[in-house]
């Protein structure tokens, strides 16, 4: 059932609020929070190779998260990824690289995994290389995805809202992700409790961004720039917040462009990471 | 944030070998298993009407999971459901019709429910009613679904195996399903539980028909056409198995073609039941 070759696709995912869980075993640690996942996301191809290569929009790059999905697939491939996403910015494209290369690289192994075996390899190899603590299992399922309680399948729980949302996203730049996610985490915990209470009493998407920008502000992680122009988005009647862990601004609508400012649009994803290799593809498997 | 008119799609699902559990508590209730869901689905649409009325393929028709969920969402409402699936052959149109009714019909509600809530109401709907145990948790998540333990979100446990099939289906017609859900259900218990146990052993398409056609003989579900439709396509070196609880035979590939048959044919559905109705629908909401 083995191919030389296989790909899936991976939604983009912006955090509106977290709380981080640090556990010694990475199959429990993880985050509570809630978010969207993105129309737009990461296409991944894995190629058996003689060696590890990583390519992100034809570039060769090194993600940590990539090459420990890959060890523990015990594959050796080149694994290609193309995204119109920007990078390190809070759309989750290392979550994806790693999703992607876990479910096209068992395509191209000798093992056979279940699909949540496969999550939690992509999910254990972020959270170990501290690049991220929900991107995965959110991407894993897709929609706007409420990450109940943390970890991989088989521990964490997830819910979510039943509603479509058109957004529009301005990012400045990239935010550190491992050096927030190793900062003192208390009022980012607290913040982040109280968001996911309030969004589980009335899971719409008005509460998703109304919990989501009071705990940007309570967290500590709001930047100048970003608290600028959420203000500029209400100012004209929007509705807008900060990506997480970005300085990435996310509005519903079109509220970016009705504060004059020249965004990226896009639509939430209404489901979850799927492999595109042909159908029927492990006939003999 | 309510609209008048909403909908959703809903991929079909059979079920290839199962286990039911009966419990007092509809959430609780459901079955372990495995099966497919299908490209081929049911759309429904919802709408805001003075009375009750639900139609299927523009008749009207009696579906008292339907009725059930539209009474649990607090909503009167005209059901419009299209599908080109066989109906009462082990395609899931019951289910499918709960679950877009539940998924559409919180568009139109005043009421402000989570995924998770929603998949639920539609899975006792179906439980109640007596017309199904597993596909509405099957149908919210696509793919090839696990079922490895029974129950609404929050009790039950999926998986998936993690590779896309093509498919092809030919059938004879319905069997009755609360009736067999209501007879002695101790050897197909055993047979299940002993194809769950290979399945997880070996998540593959091969060990799912394989294992399927197993717990099809041993539960005594096999009818005779059936067996002998699988037996002529296993003769030309394909392979089948017996839909549940339908007098359906499912084949890989272009099985049912090579042995002669002039079957329908459809993809697995990558992922689960979405809403349709436009982004960002709720923007006041």
């Amino acid at each position: 059932m083995t191919h030389a070759r296989a790909s899936a696709f991976v939604p983009g995912h912006v955090t509106v609020f977290f709380s981080p869980l640090f556990h010694e075993d990475a199959d429990r640690a993880g985050s509570t929070g809630a978010g969207i996942t993105l129309a737009d996301g990461v296409s991944v191809t894995v190629e058996i190779a003689p060696e590890v290569r990583i390519e992100l929009n034809g570039e060769r790059v090194e993600v940590e998260p990539v090459e420990r999905t890959l060890g523990e697939l015990s594959v050796t491939a080149s694994v290609s990824a193309e995204t119109p996403l920007p990078v390190g910015a809070g759309f989750g494209v290392s979550g994806a690289m790693a999703l992607g290369t876990a479910l096209a690289g068992n395509q191209v192994s000798a093992e056979t995994r279940s699909e949540n075996e496969l999550v939690a390899i992509a999910h254990r190899a972020e959270v170990q290389a501290g690049t991220g603590l929900g991107d995965v299992v959110a991407q894993a399922r897709g929609g706007l995805p409420i990450r109940l309680s943390p970890g991989a399948p088989g521990h964490g729980q997830l819910d979510g809202i039943p509603a479509p949302v058109s957004l529009e996203y301005l990012s400045f730049g990239e935010l550190d992700t491992p050096e927030v996610l190793a900062s003192d985490t208390e009022s980012i915990n607290t913040a982040g409790e109280e968001a996911l209470q309030r969004l589980r009493e009335r899971p719409t998407v008005a509460t998703l961004f109304d919990a989501g920008y009071r705990f940007a502000r309570e967290s500590g992680l709001l930047t100048p720039r970003v608290e600028e122009v959420v203000a500029e988005v209400r100012a004209t009647g929007g509705t807008a917040t900060m990506a997480m862990l970005g300085e990435t601004v996310i509005a519903r609508g079109t509220g970016l462009t009705e504060a004059g400012y020249d965004p990226s649009a896009c639509l939430s994803h209404p489901t979850g990471a799927r492999i595109c290799s042909g159908a029927d593809s492990d006939r003999i498997g």
